[in-house]
């Protein structure tokens, strides 16, 4: 059971419409008939626009004008990202009917890009969730267990990629949202630093931690998207300390404290030879939960005032409880931020790479809000909000299964050092 | 009924001083003298440093080693300001017996220019209060009536000046605390630039707006104190728009919406060429506010959970309240002060000096905490927090009574143009 891009990577793709084999009219209508309503991916599909672009995009291929790995590639965008005419609903009744009327600066990049956007993918209310359930649009179903919940909240990307229905997708990531749902749903995702791809024509969730990312069938798609958006690899800063003695980046393994042992087990046995360091996984959630609860309110409070029943339930409750964050512990957060930043720096001068798993645990089912280690929405965001708060690159790589469940093993490591990580996830994904 | 200083000015003081006249331990003496217990301006006098510093002062004026205006002055320090070796009580009981181990940097810049330290002053407890009567050490009187609050919360460091103990006096101002007491006790006080005088060693209430100042009995003393401490004055902008018709800079009469009216009448008529103009007054104290209450609790918050009980319980009552700002609130606060800095800097580019009411009542009878315009504690700081807000120089000069009560004028005017508050306020005291 495969979409029409399963198993394909996107260096395949631009060959074979390089050679005249594939057009990208013919890949979009292959991406068009692998859309499956059954797992609600997609909020939008936008036939007619895909169509021109692809057909744009076969013109200037066909007279030699190449725009690079994404020209002529079919794309889905989640739908708080604005996309100029489409329908832009950030999962939310509050957005019904709206209609974005200019791109996004991402999906500028897209369209300079060469890339055709097929449609808008489903979210988290508002981003404001790690699940991928609650939505005015229903739950996104995980393609890997139709049952179970794709993570969120970029949850009909990682769907829509998972499925097979396009190579690659553009998702956000405030705590996790681009991390988690690729973890939950077996594909890989690249949550940049802070600030690489800007955010205007994003609906903010926490301004300071609000990112956006790809995802895609593996690190290297990842890796090839995120160049093509934001231009060519800086130089490779040198390993830490020379290197590992194996010649590649040295990796530290960071204590998933309270993580479930099967999923730290099968992540933990990709890093062998990792050295075990620990960081104050507590205090960085505390810091990073106080500052996204005042900005997340600040966005929301006159809808909160005004019209609180538009909301999904679980997103008011959340929405009212982050009102209550007081000001005088945002201010403290946003200084803790600076300590952990220090001591997460060091760290990152005796290593190249940090790894620890993605999600602490597999993907519950849809429905359940609570599992062993506590509420679902605090326990999926645990591992991945601590590079939010710091502004870290952040990549999730597949990392076997655990119970038939895809696990996604976390590389984190400097700003400007992405190069690093690709490499870190092309040595796993070899076996070297 | 005058102390040892009144009606004498630091240029008099300096003269008579390297004319040998008079010499520091004289000057000493006689501030010692002058001291009144019951005005409870101080609340430690230290003879003996204070001998110590006012000999060397002699010795090196003797030697004709010259330190500027300052040097073998008399001068008080507000108890929230670290002074090595005296007691700093922050007018509270939680710092009971503590003991400052350095000097604050402001002090340092004291010694530096030579003054002589005579003593701590009483303050507001943390200076959280612009009444001055709130306090482990009990009310201050306002020398002019004493049955009637200094204003605050550089209390006695106004009382001290007002009752010509010393000539000059170092306060802090975080919403008003250098110009009410000022206004209030009938002599000069400024509050200078956000960060012109650092403020390290000074005990925080709200860091974003905490201020040192100085407060002498006119506006020339301010001036000659200020630039001793600071460093010689810059060029003088030339003021906006070539200068009012009699050359002089021109003057905008801010409206001091819901002031007492005589208090606005008796300030008004001082500028009766000045267009009036308004500011978003409400907004900008409402920003005020929502930032300082979280930057104060975030300095207490570990103190009110321990140790309540050691607040005076309308300290306490104001931190309780403070607590509960929400973190939305504050950033939002801080995203307005932007907007009211655009809206006063384009009033800034039409006008060289703003003024306005320093205080919009008289000194209220110490116990009473409410009059007709409402709480006296926010009455008060009414029309000064705006320019802590935004950071701006601002000067209280004595402008007459009203009811035998002195009052105060404000003037406000660009950072860096400094020199133009004291240029109009020798205009206003010339009567040009």
């Amino acid at each position: 059971m495969g979409g029409f891009f399963t198993g394909r990577t996107l260096a395949d793709i631009a060959r074979s419409l390089r050679s005249g084999a594939e057009t990208p009219a013919g890949l979009l209508a292959g991406a068009l008939e692998s859309v499956d309503p059954d797992l609600n991916a997609f909020v939008t599909v936008d036939p007619d626009g895909a169509a021109a672009a692809a057909e744009r995009a076969g013109e200037e291929l066909a007279a030699g004008y190449d725009r690079g790995p994404l020209h002529g590639v079919p794309v889905a965008v989640k739908d708080i990202i604005d996309v100029a005419g489409l329908p832009t609903g950030m999962g939310s009744a509050h957005f019904d009917g709206h209609v974005a009327e200019a791109d996004a600066l991402c999906v500028t990049m897209l369209r300079d890009a060469g890339a055709v956007i097929v449609g808008k993918t489903g979210t988290h209310e508002f981003a404001y969730g790690g699940t991928g359930d609650v939505s005015v649009n229903g739950p996104v179903r995980n393609p890997r267990d139709r049952e179970r919940m794709p993570g969120g909240s970029s949850s009909g990307s990682a769907a829509a990629v998972a499925a097979g229905t396009v190579p690659l997708a553009l998702g956000t990531d405030t705590g996790g949202s681009v991390r988690i749902p690729a973890a939950f749903c077996g594909i890989a995702g690249f949550k940049p630093p802070y600030g690489a791809i800007p955010t205007g024509g994003v609906f903010p969730l926490a301004v300071s931690f609000d990112h956006v990312g790809v995802m895609a069938a593996t690190a290297d798609d990842c890796r090839i998207a995120y160049r093509a958006l934001t231009g060519p690899e800086e130089a490779v800063p040198s390993p830490a300390g020379g290197g590992a003695p194996h010649g590649g980046p040295r990796v530290a393994w960071i204590e998933p404290e309270g993580a479930d042992p099967d999923v730290e087990r099968a992540v933990r046995a990709l890093f062998p030879d990792a050295p075990s360091e620990r960081i104050d996984l507590t205090g960085i959630r505390a810091a990073f939960r106080a500052v996204q609860d005042a900005e997340a309110y600040d966005v929301h409070a006159e809808r909160v005032a005004e019209a609180p029943n538009l909301y999904q339930p679980p997103t008011l409750r959340r929405l009212e409880r982050a009102a209550g964050t007081p000001g005088w512990r945002y201010l403290r957060a946003l200084r803790e931020r600076e300590a952990h930043e220090r001591d997460v720096a060091e760290l990152l001068d005796r290593y190249d790479v940090l790894a620890l798993p993605t999600v602490p645990i597999t993907a519950p089912k849809i429905g359940e809000t609570e599992g062993p280690l506590g509420p679902h929405i605090q326990t999926v965001i645990s591992l991945t909000c601590p590079w939010n708060l710091l502004g870290l690159p952040a990549l999730s790589v597949p990392a076997g299964t655990v119970n038939g469940l895809p696990v996604g093993a976390q590389l984190v490591t400097r700003r400007g050092a992405e190069s690093l990580l690709f490499d870190a996830a092309a040595r796993l994904s070899s076996g070297a």
